[in-house]
């Protein structure tokens, strides 16, 4: 057994996500191109492609360049890069492999032209959308004047939309996932129309999350759907509803360290063995706690320090001091993200993986 | 220049505050065992032990094997350790260097003598107690009763009590750090006090965080302190008045990606480059956002995705697609916890620096 903490991924269950969500894509004939983001792990992105996915999803150069290096061809940085010499590595990966990346600003766009047109090359790009989410993306109003700019630029190629706007309805987040999902997509299609009438031709019209991915690949019009945590699951996407606590893959393995009074039990994982970027109580999901503990359900993961989680009990429970528990993270990606292996759970069997792809932030 | 998002380090500032730290120790006449969680570099470790420390202190057995390969061989591990593979690790690692290890129920210790026994050897620990945060720790009424226990175990040797409160007062946050280290050096001497009464040789009163440790320096009986974030300090030691932002020696460098609207920008840089466990608006800080932006010091930093930060502009804020920015984040030591490497500045020199001790988490 590895020391505690830990992150186990149960493979059986991550195989069982994998192929839930190629059905899906299967059933709706649209492309999946799940976002590695969640696992950063080059042998889980090769079970995806197995499994019928058209190519990965990335963030950052950086993770492109990492799966290039262990044998996956077909990437999209779904992420402006505005940065020169960011894009000249673009511009090298794309002379390897079939690459992709986002752009939402001219100006963005016309550096990506320029350092492509001084490499004789020509960059496919997509451009990101906001459909909600307020964070990048240009703004829907403006999407088919700007997509006509980047259209006449000499050395990109525009050849798709695409959007992330996750869980969201008017601005808010929402748990009506069948409303957002199909307006997404929606929304999306209209745009990509509008855009062929000015004569771009838009092939991909690429949505979609784990919680709005089925209902988005509904929409006739939508090519691609772009899920990553679903690989995993996690108590955020339990609580959407859009899969139940057993489909969650991922699991910190902890050591309950002290037990100093009847009402509190501390573990030995903290921020720094969990992410804390999803908060309990958070609207619309409102979690009690940072996590699900298998071995005590109705306990209350309250507080972190970096390395000490202080467990709420109530007067009957057991735990001591050597326990072993396992939490269902709140955000599986992110939590992952601290961690420099995980161990891969087949049965008896255990494999320690490096996450080749964690950290790489530049 | 290296690529964002990054972690940068300005060298001076940095020896600046290692200094003021070594100051307040000497005039206090109190040893000074900075934690080295806050920059899990084992060369910063030395730099500290340079300036006058008397070791250092991590809150794993695996931090501590990563400094002693590199030469640090006084190590306090202030976190009980309960599981048999971790404990032998210590005992091997004892062998070697001074190692001091936690401990805060008889369970725990008794496990320590017991695996340490089977080696023939003695290992030196201190016992926690909890002055009111409520995490690891006996229960300061409970603390002289255990100690004995302890006492009697055959291969240990109890030499010490440990607590960390951070900034605490009547188990709530306090921005009274006066009054808080005070009270926590206090408690901590008289119950050492009671503790040598029944004739336990309580050699080390070991206390004090950044904020509270200068405070707590200046009680009578205290022999030792331990903070950590004050190397780097961050926003929230500097909203607490321990700092100013000019002190603090770590910034995150991110460039602006996308300018979607009017009213906000996107960095390169979200959950997985700042840490989120200092939320804002908490209590008692209540900070506006996730950091200080140095170029924009009253735009906020109010949203993360895993990698996009969300900045809310007010019409003046001129921040366009390429710009670089330079963050103070709320909290360094988890937020330096999330990247593989830093950046050491020292003038015109910049230094690529790998934090080694980092992801050390079994």
């Amino acid at each position: 057994m590895p020391e505690t903490p830990c992150l186990l991924i149960d493979v059986p269950t991550m195989n069982a996500n994998i192929s839930a969500m190629a059905e899906v894509a299967k059933r709706n004939r649209v492309a999946w191109r799940p976002h590695a983001k969640t696992h950063k792990i080059p042998d889980i992105a090769k079970a995806q492609l197995m499994a019928g996915a058209s190519g990965i999803t990335v963030a950052k150069i950086s993770e492109a360049e990492v799966m290039a290096e262990h044998g996956i061809e077909d990437i999209f940085v779904a992420y402006p890069l505005v940065v020169e010499a960011k894009i000249e590595r673009a511009v090298r990966l794309s002379q390897r492999i079939r690459l992709i990346v986002g752009t939402d600003s001219f100006e963005g766009a016309r550096r990506l032209s320029e350092t492509a047109g001084r490499h004789d090359h020509v960059l496919q790009v997509r451009l990101e959308i906001d459909t909600g989410m307020k964070r990048t993306g240009v703004e829907y109003d403006k999407a088919v004047e700007l997509a006509l700019l980047i259209h006449g630029l000499p050395n990109v190629r525009l050849s798709g939309i695409f959007t992330f706007r996750g869980a969201m309805l008017d601005g808010k987040p929402t748990l009506d996932l069948e409303k957002a999902g199909k307006e997404e997509g929606e929304l999306m299609v209209r745009l990509a129309e509008a855009m062929r009438a000015e004569g771009i031709p838009i092939a991909d019209v690429s949505v979609g999350s784990t919680p709005t991915g089925a209902y988005a690949a509904e929409v006739k019009g939508v090519t691609e759907i772009r899920p990553g945590t679903f690989v995993f699951n996690d108590r955020m996407q339990a609580k959407f509803g859009v899969c139940s606590l057993d489909d969650c893959a991922a699991v910190i393995q902890a050591t309950v360290v002290s037990r100093p009074s009847e009402r509190h039990a501390v573990i030995d994982g903290g921020s720094k063995t969990f992410a804390t970027d999803v908060q309990p109580h958070t609207s619309p999901l409102n979690l009690v706690g940072f996590g699900h503990i298998l071995e005590a359900p109705d306990a209350v993961l309250e507080r972190f320090s970096e390395e000490h989680g202080i467990i709420r009990l109530e007067p009957h429970h057991t735990l001591a001091v050597g326990d072993i528990v396992h939490i269902i993270p709140n955000h599986v990606c992110s939590t992952l993200n601290l961690h420099n292996y995980v161990y891969l759970v087949d049965g008896p069997s255990i494999e320690k993986v490096a996450v080749q792809a964690r950290g790489m932030l530049e």
